[in-house]
């Protein structure tokens, strides 16, 4: 997870909800600097106010200002129960909007996963899982609570399956067993090979408030009307961050190259319009980096630029990415 | 708190130990440059992938690249339910090692405070809370659980107590109402600006991992017998964030001017030794910049300054803060 993917969000791990994300576990990074001194950029501690925190600079900068070569992260207990939850809802924005309500009211589930029915229906025919899914079931809410003690945890559930009612949904899947847990998961896990193994695809990585996901899917479909294209969309819920599979399906060579990046332009529009950005885990590198001008104007852009200047004067570290 | 403080960390609360530290609900910050231009440095989000870390590189940067006019939080929901207990030691060091054994064991409590006696015998010549304080009590923990569940607090503060028990503490106090949770938590507060009150003092803001607190406070009283000052330590004991105040008292304006200096250096190079860093919450404004060679090297340094001068070319914002 860490050596291949974005540290600076817990990507592939659906943990961000209630532990923070990956980054706030970083405490300290040794870098090689592609001027080829080696430095610690903090120290081993959870609390430091000495200078400017280099360490979460390093952190998300995607190889463009020094290789990390050892990381040493704060660690907490491992809970030692969690119960999980699928959640059938008869309309993908209100399970949107269910996110959101079970925070108001003061829980805090270790994961809160949403999956579209076309999630569901490719993702079925891409692993054996078995799940009774009706014609009505729209989109889908997986709520993983954890902790140490396994009667907080049913009451806490039973008080999350009263707020997903209000939100018109069917009835709620309790997974008995380890292995009905971990299908579910495997389920969830494998929506983005289960979409790529049907169709050539672009996946983006929007992220907004929470409470602005309703707002971010409806907008979502509406562009790909749009332009013509349809989306799979999936993801961390209880981050606020929703995984946009724009599918090429039977669309033009054309349409794929000069329509879509103009509807995938309008959807971060709104992203940023909602208060949220373009990637919330995945990263900018080569594929998003045409679209740094939307979440950022010229002088925030010119002082990300002089960054890496200041890093990496000669450009040797992943040249071209992240930026024009 | 947040206005005069260091927004990097928690200064002045205790809650570190449990939710992770200030910086860590920072998501966004509106940032007037010393160039003119305002910008925000991320989005409203809980997960961020898009650029260098802005966000991060303002906080706790002491007014030197920026002026914050705005912050953007994340919120959790708050604790209902808290208990509070304070554990008297007969050995300071082993009132330390207690620490660590407590996380070591699974638990993390929202505040675990230590107090050497000294503190104490200050603490309660300035304020009007009444303590039974033996002779032998040589350093106290005061120790925070907080939840929504009180059956698993009191569990919990049971099987603390046993650990407690390891490290040969007398009887444990319990605060039973919320005037004595009160009392106990405006005696630790006071601590500082009672030792203020009784002497001219240099207060050091030492943080190292949990488990090095021990040799740290071992290492502070052999130093200050070596350059001939006594020193009161107490501070955040579960995020390893010791406040060694060293007192004036009858020490003479030479010693207190040349060799205390020469002190501070020795602590500093030992937290640096034991992996930690000269300023867990305080930072190094004009007091601590001559210390900054300790924990950084000159690649790191050239690093930091290069970013200030990138924030601020002509050097308007808090000129001569955090470095020489």
């Amino acid at each position: 997870m860490f050596l291949g993917g974005n540290l600076a969000e817990n990507a592939g791990g659906p943990k961000a909800v209630k532990y923070g994300t990956t980054k706030d576990y970083v405490l300290n990074c040794e870098v090689v600097l592609p001027t080829g001194e080696i430095i610690w950029t903090g120290a081993n501690v959870l609390k430091n106010s000495t200078g400017y925190n280099l360490t979460q600079l390093i952190v998300g900068s995607e190889g463009t200002l020094g290789i990390i070569t050892k990381i040493v992260f704060r660690l907490i207990p491992l809970p030692t129960q969690n119960l999980l939850m699928l959640i059938p809802f008869f309309s993908p924005e209100k399970a949107c909007e269910a996110v959101s309500a079970v925070f108001r009211a003061g829980f805090t589930p270790s994961a809160m996963e949403f999956m579209e029915r076309d999630a569901i229906d490719f993702v079925l025919k891409f692993v054996d899982v078995k799940l009774a899914v009706k014609e009505e079931h729209k989109a889908h809410l997986l709520i993983e609570v954890d902790g140490h003690d396994l009667d907080t945890l049913f009451k806490d559930c039973e008080k999350i399956t009263e707020i997903m009612y209000e939100f018109e949904c069917d009835e709620v899947l309790f997974a008995d067993t380890a292995q009905q847990k971990n299908d579910l998961w495997r389920m969830r896990r494998a929506v983005g090979e289960a979409v790529k193994s049907h169709s050539i695809y672009k996946e983006e990585d929007t992220v907004v408030p929470r409470a602005e996901l309703p707002v971010l899917l409806k907008g979502v479909k509406e562009i790909g009307a749009k332009y013509g294209f349809k989306s799979v969309c999936y993801g961390h819920a209880g981050d606020g961050n929703l995984h946009v599979n724009i599918i090429k399906d039977t669309m033009s060579d054309n349409d794929w190259e000069n329509k879509v990046p103009l509807g995938i332009r309008e959807i971060f529009e709104l992203c940023v319009k909602l208060k949220g950005t373009i990637s919330g885990e995945h990263g900018i590198g080569f594929v998003q980096k045409s679209y740094m001008d939307i979440p950022f104007d010229a002088s925030t852009l010119a002082l990300q630029k002089g960054i890496k200047s200041l890093f990496d004067p000669n450009g040797v570290l992943n040249p071209g990415k992240m930026f024009e």
